[in-house]
């Protein structure tokens, strides 16, 4: 893949934003390979995505971010540059249960995700040998549930030990702490299980079941400290019937959770989820 | 199509029932061109609906009924025969929105859906004109929102007068009064939203936008005192993004809500829905 | 809905052209509240949507056109801009199955489609009286099977004088000669029933459930001289298994037929479509 | 899981088929905990599966078999009967592309897949180290390519000596002679891409990009001496747009394949899956 910039950017709607930000890369020669624009028409909010060859450009990410701080600043502009070039150091977090690891770690090791993995985090230690099996490190933090603090900080260490981008609750089945979740704005990425209708309180597969549902689903969504509450990236569904018996309704729903994952990461390595109050606008 | 009768089967799981009627149609040569079984291994309740050729039978209905009595009081069976040349009378409601009333009057003027329908009622007379072109009776019954009884009195006497086997919902956007969902249970069906999460309140389309849910819903079930909470037919799910507008969603949200009311319904028709509990089992 | 202009551009890819353009539009103080870009990486071609909100602009279509020009000729642009205060006109065309017809007539009077309807033409009389309800003008041109010239020569006699913008053949049997797919490129729209695999010659559905495919779809596509080889607007399928029999998979393959030929239908009306040789450009 | 026995029949439809079985099964207390019938109606032949607890039969899996040989004789059934305390041995073939091959090795191992897998053959090495993490035999069987002759006879040899009921093709790349194929009729299963329409040749996805399909697919089938085109098993596509380059079509078409791979290999291991002609009958 050919090194390119991603510039994102959000601000509110006015005339002459894309022309400013088109005419500055076409100033400098640059070459647009994807665009995409987005005007939320309640909040009147503009959303942008560009992604530029490098190469096309006569200079690096530094001086282009140097050149683009006026244009930006006129417009009041939220903004990043992503550079393809350097990977994003991602964090994975399980618990017990394998499916999502397994499917991500799949899809890093083929070269579909391009991100790194500096390390797999885990409140048990059943998974060490898979992990390490990709020469990847597995670092086993176990929880005392009568004192979850000491978990919460060593895990807290761990992300910023591993100069996490992103980190990922691939099934880890503890409630983080609002204050990791605060340091990390919209790149702490969780999936669960999803209903229509919702089913609130223990066993959802026990109660869907009882209830005659006839789909299940897995919602991606960005991690507030408002549990499964933040931004969705991402959902979707499987069909199911009376003859599904609750294990097959698990199984079925461990199918849809890591794909609906795997499209939410990737949507996000790629830089293409913009997160705007509580919702997100995905570039496809 | 050839005329069939329908045993609808349902009782505590025990050794013998499969043999017990499966016998009793094979001593009188029945033709059996559809036969489902189940069993819910919860509550170990066993649900089974055949479906026999009319004509291979040396009797009509009444002594079908009559002979399998017996088997059925050995069983405590809860059962009925469905017969194919007695077509069901469905009285449709709705109110002004066309969407679902227009889709199911397509599929019962193309011979699609297989009853009767001897009124149409709404609350207001918008739909008149189209639905009287079908030679069908319009029936409006106005609603005082100061005063809903005197209209669910008359629209009770209304499905009394029609003889329904079967009232449908189309979008009737009046809550039944439990009176009347008492007298008809598992035979009033209902289509509405349904979204991932579930949103509670006004506007739930807003709320849903609001949120950037990426997957929209609808849920077609039978009427229960309980609102919008009883057994499910039928749900499915469309797809949506940030780029689509309350507007588009609204639209979109009408499709699948049509569709899944005209699947549910025809399973309704067809003898395909068993209810136990607040859960279908549904013979496809 | 407010009046917009909608601004379709296709050319060689360069760098500039994005500048170019939204310069141009913010220059006049032009609302944009869609954008869309593409460069198909194989071809270098270059793919632009835009809508700009019509009383944004000091001066009318015209005077659009004639100031967009110039920029037109330095990029070399196939281009033009649609109107949504000027409604394009459609001509359904169809045969005696009803399905798809009666959803697009559902649309068009709901306020879904936003198009004229200046005719309904059919080579059967069947479908007079509920396209006449509608208010609108039947057409009924009968077909010689062994001189079928005549029928084609009132029917491309009709198009015209309904100064039609795009033809809809909505389950309309006959296959139109190659003179009158010339005629209008990229305006005819059909739709037909596929199948993974497909299946070549008479009674698909039968081959189909002989062979007992698990899915059947439909394409919707615009009509070149090469049968049901133009280029694919938009498809979709529906689940089926061993218990349907032939008749469901036809019932079916209707709910699908007309579902994705609406979708490909309001694209087109929206100038979302963008042809490229044989390939469509869809911006969702 | 109890152990059961699963009874799969087929036969000329005829009166007291099921009569007879359930009869049979009901004289020896057996309990049924799941049963499916199935008349085809054009070849008028019947199907049936029943899953019967083997604790509540008073004899086991040979008599059980001896005392219903005579059933099965009077109605000409081609029957088996799979005994789920015998897993069936599963030979996976992959070549270089692990996609298949890992979802089935992750199912495998976390139990989701009732099987055993005596070795996984490949015609190239590279994914030995994956295969013997999980603690199974890695056969490297190369290919000349100009003489394969040396190459299929020691697959046979393996697939012989690992006594295989069945043989997955997880994108093993090579086509099998007609001789291995016909000693394992519908025990070899195989997934490949589908599209609708169907492309012939060389570089699908290429051309699938080129006519801009708006669905890829894949099927899974057993494998015939009649390449690609023996019976369906299971069947899914997914959506793509314009947007999206033929890598991603590719990466898209994995996920599709290993999900419908994995299910129809269930279906499968399950005895789901009865054939008939060209066609198959899956229990869902």
């Amino acid at each position: 893949m050919e090194r390119s910039y991603r510039l994102i950017i959000s601000c509110p709607d006015q005339v002459g934003i894309v022309a400013a930000v088109s005419d500055f890369i076409a100033a400098h020669r640059g070459w647009i390979t994807e665009a995409h624009h987005y005007t939320d028409p309640s909040s009147q909010w503009f959303f942008m995505r560009y992604v530029v060859r490098a190469s096309s450009l006569p200079f690096g990410l530094e001086q282009l971010q140097a050149l683009f701080t006026p244009i930006a600043e006129r417009f009041g502009m939220q903004w990043r540059v992503g550079d393809t070039g350097v990977k994003k150091r991602v964090v994975l977090m399980a618990s017990k249960q394998e499916h999502c690891l397994s499917d991500l770690l799949y899809r890093w090791r083929s070269g579909e995700l391009d991100c790194d993995i500096p390390c797999v985090l885990s409140n048990h230690d059943d998974l060490r040998s898979y992990v390490e099996w990709h020469g990847l490190r597995y670092c086993h933090i176990a929880v005392d549930p009568d004192d979850k603090a000491p978990h919460f900080a060593a895990v807290e260490q761990a992300i910023t030990e591993a100069s996490a981008d992103v980190v990922v609750l691939a099934r880890y089945m503890q409630i983080l702490p609002a204050a990791i979740c605060a340091q990390y704005p919209a790149r702490i990425i969780n999936i669960h299980h999803s209903f229509l209708p919702s089913f609130v309180g223990a066993k959802p597969y026990h109660q869907a079941s009882e209830r005659g549902v006839k789909l299940i689903g897995a919602t991606c969504h960005y991690v507030t400290a408002d549990l499964d509450a933040g931004p969705i990236i991402e959902q979707d569904v499987v069909r199911v019937g009376h003859h599904n018996s609750v294990e097959d309704m698990v199984r079925l729903g461990k199918d849809v959770e890591k794909m609906v994952l795997a499209r939410g990461l990737r949507y996000h390595l790629e830089d293409r989820v913009l997160v705007h109050g509580n919702k997100t606008i995905v570039f496809g």
